[in-house]
């Protein structure tokens, strides 16, 4: 018996850092978190302590400051396509490079002041094998909230149900979606548009479908988009079923009828899965 | 020497509560996080375990979600005047109490749906010892941001001190401002409307003042409301100086003239500061 | 009508620093973090943003580096009376500073490896006007729970009192306490040993209270300390209820008798409260 | 073009448990928090919202109760064992469970009175297709820190490198470790002993590995494990590096020779890797 290597990789993490534009009196920002991850035939340094493929952390780090200076930072796609082509490039060790980004938004209230706005968080990962490149869009934080239009019905029941059936409950979530360019290319120029029109077309699908499980509304925010946005192959959606449950006001005389509800903590639903194309390109490295 | 039970409190903390009114349509609700503090003529459940005047906090958290039932939730403020003013009544030994609400905004997309909207949140506290009643409102988690019209120069320097004097920095905090009122009733059916004057407020008042200091800042905030609201009689307010740092990038052969920075956790300046009419009534047991 | 700076203060939050000792084979390291704050006569940077009175934060946090190094930390309570009577004593602007250092501990695992151990984190808050100080020591995170000897019976009930009155529950809480040495001077040379002597009595009472009410156990707990402690004058503690309820197992035909509990996140009741003995010298400005 | 469901899964996250055996006076307690994740033939609930194949994640929640009332908890793996065969078996269309189970550590203080001792927890996730299960043990929040016996030197430049090389640094990290088991019975009756052992072999080879980089720490901390558990096949480790950057105080004149540290938060970096047998069996569903 052998113990050996297996899958292994290094990089920086949460890299923060705030680009200001000030090429008008109207300056803008991009407030961003960065994350590199490497790898490639980097065993030695893990086997026997010899850095001498390694890139080290702290490099990345000022890459990233570095990259932002010298390109700016523009639509986060294009930064991480950047800095991930780069880092493939940059030492023979290194064949694989992954840059995640996430964009925080800020709302302009004047020429240079700006308030932090929303809690959604927009995305983006790239991977690269030098040749190839993935990218991937998403949003994190998107918590959105039907008050009517959902039921929960029909469910399986066995020893340890006890959940009563209900035709009007609350809906919430906080929607985590990622999806999945059809090539590193096909929002080029557009990234920009291609997110907000994602965003818009998951929260109308979860406005506009009435729910019968949030399996069900999953699959139609999905749908949605890949119906709409044919530069998006696959879309992976995670949603937590966030519940809110009517306060039982019978003790003290009072009806509730879907007024008060108490909003829970732990534990809660979750409901995964992928939506995609039939003809989507596959996958690769993006995942 | 005696040992002796000094001041107590005790309470519900963190009541999550979700109103949804239906009379029309266009749904509309409100999303609290409900604290409440009594105190009184409590030590006997501290000095022998006897419980008789103890109103157990489950309780309190029932009777907030009742009322929020039987009376609505309105106004945050007006919630709170509710709730603080019924539980000094409720049970002869509680003398004082105190409720915090906290709202969280929601930004309505349809007829019933809805999108948490904007990381502040509105706060409102009411005092009460049944016969006077102290409302302070506020916000807190505000994040502002100024990429320029901030400097910091003509400190005072130490031994220890080695910060250079800038005259072009960020400037950035999280604002947490509280307010009181000169009445309970200063503001009364127009809770809403001070709210968001005293909020804009704060933010044109960062937006406006060219900064020597974050302290300056503070004061031009505070003073900014009390110039233009009559009902506020005092604010304090709590801003964390979110240091943004400009990388160096001398290092890479690079010049960075306030482009790039690197946003810090900690540690962080923090200006903490009182603003108020030379006239204001006492604050009695507002805080 | 004129608009004037009440109280107010300044300074650096959150000191992240690592001290190692390497005087002999076996490292010894301190874990802190330390905030400071200061305040006197620094209305003008206030007013018309004139700092030639302000120690900049970024002073004070080198200030607590150096001073590290050069005086070493020891016990937390003494290092934090080094720096609150440097800082009052530096600039002739600040009369009052406030010195607040938490300690996360660490066990020794070797003569240079360590593991964060506990959750418990040893605080001190020393407060200086220069001519006066005063020693707050204490305990935040000390996570204790009782599986019996609790019992929660013979509480008032209003319309909306519904809960179940107990002889056997979970009592469970997550300590913070903070305790007033009588002077500057009363542990001094035998901090460590007062902190761990009061930390055990906390945990002590808490232990063998049969508990009536959390109440109850709270005042036993400080009565404990200031029994045992004479260089302890006053102790405050807080505490939360960390409910655990017991689930109802009757729809599944199964008896439940105190074995299988839901441990909630929120609401929690908190509990706080001051004991004293009645000959304390008086706080000043402790708090 | 169309649009089809990929994988999916569903369930019920951070079901907080505490379970009390009361068998003897010396009560024992299990403090967990048990996450269920389900997939199968339920693609109808997504496409159509028909829920006839949907174990309500309610169920999900009050099984994981039901069960530690009528087999108790003990071991972590055996009890996720247990839950998830259950639920493989629960419903025709599920056919693949994976129950993941954390475990907080408490310390005993008396015969029914505990503290929570620790930050490191416990984990077990257990995956299961009914005729086959695989386990995997693992820790987290185990923070280690060596104060000397650290370098990093020999890396590799490029234009963006500016890290100077050290012969002494300190080495501090947060260890994720996960190890899947060569069986599902290859520990059974010793998952204690077999966790127990795991922990130290990793804190020992962080205690005793010279250390060139934390990649090469990590292979020798995943080797040591292998080495010495035949019952381990494989373990996937992740570890932050928690930078302590030594201040620099030549400003003030002083020198600094590895005893002041700013413990920094973000960025980190991050190296995670795969350590396992040559002749290790299939991973199968386990991951």
């Amino acid at each position: 018996m052998a113990v050996v290597l297996g899958a292994n990789q290094y990089g920086k993490a949460e890299i923060r850092l705030l680009h200001v534009v000030r090429d008008s009196a109207g300056h803008r920002i991009a407030d961003l978190n960065v994350s590199v991850t490497l790898s490639g035939e980097l065993a030695a340094t893990y086997l026997s302590g010899d850095n001498s493929a390694v890139l080290t952390t702290d490099a990345q780090k000022n890459t990233v400051f570095a990259f932002a200076k010298e390109h700016g930072v523009g639509e986060i796609e294009d930064f991480a396509l950047l800095l991930a082509r780069h880092f493939v490039g940059s030492l023979e060790a290194v064949s694989f490079a992954r840059v995640t980004v996430e964009q925080y938004p800020w709302e302009r209230l004047g020429h240079h002041t700006f308030a932090r706005s929303g809690r959604e968080v927009r995305t983006a990962t790239v991977s690269s094998t030098g040749a190839d490149c993935w990218v991937v869009s998403g949003v994190r934080g998107l918590t959105l909230l039907n008050s009517t239009g959902s039921e929960f019905r029909g469910f399986a029941r066995d020893r340890y149900t006890t959940l009563t059936e209900t035709s009007d409950r609350i809906l919430a979530t906080a929607v985590e979606a990622r999806w999945r360019h059809a090539s590193p290319a096909s929002a080029s120029g557009g990234w920009a548009e291609s997110y907000s029109a994602a965003r818009d077309l998951l929260v109308r699908a979860f406005a506009e479908t009435y729910s019968h499980s949030l399996q069900q509304t999953l699959f139609a925010m999905g749908e949605r988009v890949l119906r709409h946005r044919p530069e998006i192959a696959e879309i992976r959606l995670s949603l937590p079923n966030k519940h809110h449950f009517e306060v039982d006001m019978s003790p003290f005389g009072l009806d509730n009828p879907g007024e008060v509800f108490y909003a829970a903590d732990r534990p809660f639903g979750l409901i995964e899965g992928t939506v995609s194309r039939d003809d989507a390109p596959e996958p690769g490295k993006a995942w």
